[in-house]
């Protein structure tokens, strides 16, 4: 069907101005597993601003990694939904983006929404929630259970951000002890509002900070932030047979060898991996529901905190530019309908 | 007690002589889990020929990381083995090696040797036995179970040394299928003996010849020779959520980002950072126990070829030259007594 959808065709930069535009954009047709969606909010995410800068496309290109909707058509194969049901979802890189009124997503990545919050957080959700489950519970083996890893801690670097502050959460709730950091106080508070025990300051020296409490290594660090400037010193600073996981890609070759004495593991956590490779691609389905379950039992909450109205070039490009302010703490959702 | 022992005392290398040395050495006193063995054939290991050329120490150094030998006395605390057994152990970088006709050993590493081989191929097995099983089941997730892993690959670079040597065959008795490297005729016929179902050329373009099978990626990598020169061309060929190992130290920064849309993981594997970091220690006895049980059943096999007679300065330097000239087959054992 055609619908609205926001779209740019050449990556640009917010000061070169607003080159979002309003077009009219024909959804896909629905394959087998495929359901219809009328878009009711979205959520936009670091990856959204990366791609618009470097995206380079004859094409228009639809963005948006985070929607919630209501399903209005479902594929021939589709099971588990009905038209009528209320879905939160991330989607993929290879289809287009939730920027628009309507979107034609996979049902295996997708999960009814949490029964009591908001259209809005429930949007926040998706992408976050998948990164961090899946690099707790599939990198870093912990164990996806209601404390099922007393006795064990995790450093997450950058907990404010919108992966961290559903890491945190996730960690808390599997019964980890967690350390994550911060660098201003305003962020310092958030990442203790989302269950931290200790905040630390990554503008500062990590290693030295946890010395102070007595700490001389982590068998768990989770980077969530330049992953060039943090790998050295948390991988000397990693414990034997540790993980250090990271989703932030390195732009320099990094020096592996500090981990091999410990015979320790270097994880990449990558969400849309799943969906790129057709790997295991319902069991991002299967974390949202798990979330939606956890949000339920009232274990962890949405990061939700800033909406804006009504999807257009403006409300897009807004929300881009106070996602580059990286000022913000919690999620931006774009109320659509 | 004193006992004679074959050491070193400043680093060199064999262009300069033999400078391992009789000794009278000292045995340390036996903590409650330690065991006295008399030494009856001990197995020499790259790492030797490494740490004869690196140590620097103004003390003897007695090397020697695998050892066949009879229990003469047990600390207080040992309570599953007894003073007669004969038991197989790689040991520890912590302690006297096993270049001496007597040698204390933690208890939690050793195992009693198989039934039905000799001493000479029982002090084959230790160091590479661990260090394989390690790799395979504790760091590339695979199940240690035979044919617990029907429809899964590996590739081992470089099979034909000792590691590989027993990789290939711990990955077979695991159902996986296995495609492993040499370079010259011999060990590539040495390497379809452990078992390999395909054997590639490392000295030649290995995505090439992947690709001439019809292979255009790999779940899981093990790399037992020069990770600074395979880990690029290796990292692009991993398969996405795919496992990267190595045993050998990088000594220049690595690439890091080719893995990171795939979602993999690199892991490093060494053995003596169990015993270094008093990590799971016993797991290293349990290994040696399942891989006796292995030979026992005849699913494994050793890997011994080589026998020198009798340990003294001579036999030493003779095994270290034998490693050194890369040329070797399969495993070289010294008959201590």
């Amino acid at each position: 069907m055609e619908t609205k959808a926001i779209a740019f065709n050449t990556g640009f930069a917010l000061i070169e101005g607003n080159h979002f535009e309003e077009i009219m954009w024909q959804t896909e047709s629905l394959s087998p597993l495929d359901v219809l969606v009328e878009v009711h909010a979205i959520s936009v995410n670091p990856v959204d601003t990366k791609l618009r800068q470097s995206a380079s496309t004859d094409q228009w290109r639809v963005l948006g990694f985070d929607a919630v909707g209501e399903i209005i058509e479902c594929g021939s194969d589709v099971s588990d939904f009905s038209i009528g049901d209320m879905i939160m979802y991330s989607g993929t890189e290879k289809r287009a983006g939730s920027y628009a009124e309507h979107q034609v997503v996979d049902s295996r990545i997708v999960a009814n929404i949490p029964k009591n919050i908001s259209i809005e957080e429930a949007a926040a959700l998706p992408l976050t929630s998948i990164t961090a489950y899946e690099v707790l519970f599939e990198k870093l083996g912990l164990i996806p259970e209601e404390n099922g890893n007393l006795d064990e801690n995790i450093l997450i670097v950058n907990g404010a951000g919108g992966v961290g502050s559903i890491a945190i959460q996730l960690a808390k709730w599997a019964g980890l002890n967690v350390l994550a950091t911060a660098s201003r106080p305003e962020t310092s508070q958030w990442i203790k509002q989302m269950g931290a025990d200790i905040s630390l300051d990554h503008r500062k020296d990590l290693v030295e900070q946890m010395r102070e409490l007595n700490l001389t290594e982590m068998k768990r660090i989770l980077l969530l932030h330049s992953t060039d400037y943090y790998f050295e010193s948390m991988a000397h600073f990693l414990a034997p047979f540790g993980h250090l996981a990271s989703i932030v890609a390195t732009t320099e070759p990094v020096n592996l060898s500090i981990l091999k004495n410990k015979s320790a593991s270097f994880d990449w956590e990558f969400m849309f991996a799943k969906t790129n490779y057709d790997y295991q691609i319902d069991s991002q389905g299967e974390i949202l529901k798990i979330i939606a379950q956890l949000i339920d039992d009232k274990k962890i909450v949405s990061t939700h905190t800033t909406t804006l109205e009504g999807l257009s070039s403006q409300t897009i490009f807004e929300a881009h530019r106070l996602l580059e302010t990286n000022r913000t703490l919690g999620k931006i959702v774009i109320r659509v309908k």
